[in-house]
């Protein structure tokens, strides 16, 4: 097992898990990667859209661009409440299920869900796109680097999250640091220059305009746009990993993010239109990212390039991983209302709800194939779950403060109540505009997953209530069972078997099925063996049982003889002894047991109540 | 269950075994579709090497076709005698291992397995190349198609064996009855132009000659048309299936299939120069096999051309049955002398060894992927298992007459003999030939696969060394086992898991681990319906004991008091009951009992022969 440790990490001991209380420092690259690093998708997306526009497209970046920060604003003040009202983290899911009721809970689960896996799919994509910006030739392995990216990450998490924490810090101060003096760098020479810098490389030049502004297009790039708003809940679903004050360290960590956010988008939109630098196809062999391009402008392809682009691609790889760290924390809060299956509430080998992951993973990469890991044919369907989550959590806030007395619940609804009617308004912009081009997949997802979650707790509660009994234990017939033991030759498992059955009960019964009509010599074998001491020991001699089995088969005639003995004792329970061998390799385990474990499927599945299996195991 | 019963046949009842005695008239397809199949793809193989001769090397196909045909009389000669010494039928594998030793008989088993899987491979690709010949649009989806019949073929055989007799039949006897009428009236035609015939559609013009001819060349055309002759000695296989009077039965089969494959031999060969009919590059575009060439050059595209086409293809994807039938009575044959894991011996649903089908798939794709679906590159890795077969066979059989008395025996040493050195050159000439071209492939597999089998072997060896005794059974200590019930609420199977665990046991723990800090209510449940009741009853009330559990975990808790209480009775055997509940729908299995496999597991893992697992199902 020592190369799994070595990959997976060793299995942590229950005492090793404590909550590891972060201020805003640590803070920012836990809770914030996944928004700040929406600033390099974001833009790029809305500018894609307006590509037909040609050089006259860039202008429309700057006004999207604030329209989008003044929504992040209005946004800011809602969480910040939210943060003061649940101390222990609100994600949308407990927000809205406790104000809204249980529709309006698993309609934010669902959508958190697929918001969860499109950001895990979206962050790859666009990291691996910052990727083949630098190195152009890879441009035809991008669905290969998504992948391998993918498959790094899984590895990580599945070590834990202990070791992950510091994996986060320097590429995020690193990103922020290269993209603010960038911009800073940027601003200056657009300033020096009276609005008009020279490039130090210059941007593809922009193809010729080939459609008209119109309000439709424009409500389409300010929904695209729209993804780099994607994340700004970590920090209200967190709030209990912060160190005291508890509160107040999270919505100091909140203003941080936002601000930073608010800053890169804006400085893009105003840097793009100074420097004319618009989207690419990213389909095409000439594509280049945004930021590439933005990087390449101000400061040329030297090495500070380079350290840039590297800190894109790791923070967008690194934003996917708040999908590992959120998601199966989401699933385990809804197996625990039984909406999904109880598996999502086990912990792993590492403290971690691995189902969780190995889902996440599947779907991620289904995603990832699906569409080619191009972040543009992903976006669209990016957004609708991030500003329905929001919308419900803000709507649920405002029924949170109406429940509430103490004075400044009315200012505080009111507050909560523009963020929702804000949101509420982008989610319908968004799912109109983006419904033909891949928002009906979401539309279409979010009422299956949630008939699929209602399913599944109609499921369990039919299970609860068929087994549910309020009676007292009956204490009427608790005789010993009837023990069947399978024999086959003389060997220490038959003895540990066969002993193990006398020590349950007195009525023991050991099979021999003939298949190779070797009768004599098993009964020889029984009388030596088994008969001769037990009787001399003043032992009730178990009976043996011969089988026969004209067609040389072995399973079929022990479970049909299994099935005759319980007919003719209808008043026992039946218990089958079923010897296991425990091999030392993993690679030896093909070589045993497949006889014990069909054997076991077939009593299961024409079984019933009254037939048990003990398994024997036996240690090389 | 009954979409799965539709496609997978409904389970056959042990008593519907019956082995079905043939005479030749079915025999043929049963067992001669293998070899008669092989008309279709050796000439085509052979020619494929001669296109570098252009026009010149069309005539070498006659010699070399009469080479195999002579090297295929001497091959009958051989396993008629082979008939005659095995009436339950003389695989190579059995022949090879009673005469020659173990050590030949693997040789002959790893030759066989990977020649069954190549059969199924080559069968599989050489019938999809007369779809696409037929039908050159589907040229560029020749792999899918492989796949889709490889599909199909295992749907029909996981459905069994009675079930597939029937589909040889027509297909069989279509392709003999179209071909020999192709050969006639081609031969009729050449006789009557003098040597001269005009096709019906000409065949693609030859290319220009860029090489000359070569002895080595020569040996390796000769290696490639000896595809031809593989699956002749499955008659000698199946003896046992034929009625009686069985050993003619058998040997009347052989001779006519030989004599089909030899006339169809011939007569490609002949009318191929004749009608100066080569082969073309499988890769390219213009892609026609030999045999569409020599129908359409016989008697035009029309319907007959289809018909005959169809007959090829289906004889030729029903030629890779042969595989399905006689991989897994290999395999098993090899896994009860302990070569091969036991899991190839058990029988499945439909009385078939299907871990043998599977693995076979699996090789199966895995080949027709790694070579594109294209016969020509199988070619060189297909003769050599068979002519190793062929050779330890023929050889074994030399033995096998040496040990005998009686007259006649010299004779036969010698015809054997013959065949054991004819088969034996040819195997050396193709390993030479064929090596670079992709022989050593199965160079390298064929030790590899016996190193496994002796691998295996061993470590059956040792686990049986390491269970065997000689000590009749002890009979102290027979005390009752601790048996451990896992707690949690009151239920229907809380209740029988616990009544099972007092009929096993007079020392019953019930174990709840407070995870969710209840342990007021889990005590007065268990007052009241469990202490009180019992103890009314002036039953021993089992003890319950909680386990603390600060981090909320469920299963380590658990798992670490049972391996405590395993510390403090060194002396008894623990057992732990582990409630199961059985869904009625294969669906509904993701969302119970994965809690209790984990619990099993860990057990499993982490522990010793003192702990046992009793499994109480619950149905639904």
């Amino acid at each position: 097992m020592s190369f799994f440790h070595l990959v997976a990490g060793k299995p942590l001991a229950t005492s090793e898990e404590r909550a590891e209380h972060i201020g805003p420092i640590s803070g920012i690259p836990v809770f914030g990667l996944d928004a700040l690093s929406s600033a390099a998708y974001g833009p790029e997306a809305a500018l894609t859209l307006l590509i037909p526009l040609g050089m006259a497209g860039i202008a429309h970046i700057v006004p999207i661009s604030f329209a989008i920060i003044a929504l992040l604003a209005i946004v800011f003040f809602s969480y910040r409440q939210t943060i003061e009202a649940y101390p222990n983290g609100g994600g949308s899911y407990t927000v809205a299920s406790e104000n809204l009721g249980e529709t309006a809970g698993l309609l934010a689960a669902a959508a958190l869900m697929i918001d969860y896996i499109l950001n895990a799919a979206v962050g790859i994509s666009a990291g691996v796109e910052a990727l083949v910006s630098a190195f152009p030739s890879l441009l035809p392995h991008t669905l290969a680097f998504c992948l391998g990216i993918l498959a790094i990450l899984t590895l990580i998490n599945m070590r834990g999250t202990k070791d992950t924490g510091i994996a986060f810090l320097i590429p995020t101060y690193m990103f922020i640091g290269t993209l603010l003096f960038v911009l800073g760098l940027g601003a200056f020479r657009v300033i020096a220059s009276h609005g008009h810098p020279i490039p130090v490389i210059a941007p593809p030049r922009l193809p010729i305009a080939t459609s008209m502004l119109s309000l439709w297009l424009l409500a389409k790039v300010f929904s695209s746009g729209c993804a780099a708003m994607t994340g700004v809940e970590a920090v209200s679903n967190g709030v209990a990993a912060f160190r005291e004050p508890t509160q107040r360290n999270a919505k100091k960590t909140l203003t941080i993010i936002i601000v930073l956010l608010m800053v890169l988008l804006g400085g893009i939109a105003l840097l793009c239109r100074a420097y004319s630098i618009g989207a690419t196809d990213p389909t095409s062999a000439g594509y280049q990212s945004v930021l590439s391009q933005l990087l390449a402008a101000v400061i040329g392809r030297g090495w500070f390039y380079y350290i840039g682009s590297a800190s894109i691609l790791l923070v967008l790889a690194l934003s996917a991983n708040t999908s590992y760290a959120d998601f199966p924390r989401l699933t385990r809060a809804i197996a625990m209302h039984d909406y999904l299956p109880h598996v999502f509430k086990i912990r792993g080998r590492r403290l971690l709800y691995s189902h969780g992951i190995v889902a996440l993973v599947g779907f991620t990469a289904a995603l990832l194939i699906a569409f080619g890991g191009i972040t543009d044919r992903l976006i669209p369907l990016f957004a609708i779950g991030a500003f329905l989550a929001f919308t419900l959590s803000q709507a649920g806030m405002v029924i949170h403060w109406k429940n509430q007395t103490g004075p400044g619940r009315h200012y505080r609804m009111i507050v909560n109540g523009i963020g929702a009617v804000a949101t509420g308004i982008t989610l319908l912009v968004v799912l109109v505009a983006k419904f033909a081009s891949g928002a009906w997949i979401v539309a279409i997802l979010i009422p299956l997953l949630m008939f699929l979650m209602i399913g599944i707790k109609r499921h369990y509660k039919g299970v609860e209530t068929a087994t549910a009994t309020d009676c007292p234990i009956r204490v009427d017939n608790l005789a010993s069972p009837l023990v069947i033991v399978p024999l086959d030759r003389w060997s220490r498992i038959t003895e540990k078997g066969l002993r193990f059955a006398m020590k349950l009960s007195d009525h023991v019964e050991a099979v021999h099925v003939d298949a190779e009509e070797c009768r004599n010599e098993v009964d020889a074998m029984w009388n030596r063996n088994v008969a001769a001491p037990l009787a001399q020991a003043g032992r009730e001699v178990p009976k043996l049982v011969f089988v026969p089995s004209p067609y040389r088969f072995v399973l079929m005639p022990l479970v049909d003889h299994i099935f005759q003995i319980e007919r003719e004792h209808p008043d026992r329970q039946i218990a089958v002894l079923v010897p296991e061998l425990v091999v030392k390799h993993w690679w030896q385990a093909p070589l045993h047991n497949q006889r014990a474990q069909l054997l076991k499927l077939l009593l299961l599945l024409r079984g019933n109540q009254r037939i048990m299996v003990i398994n024997i195991p036996w240690y090389l």
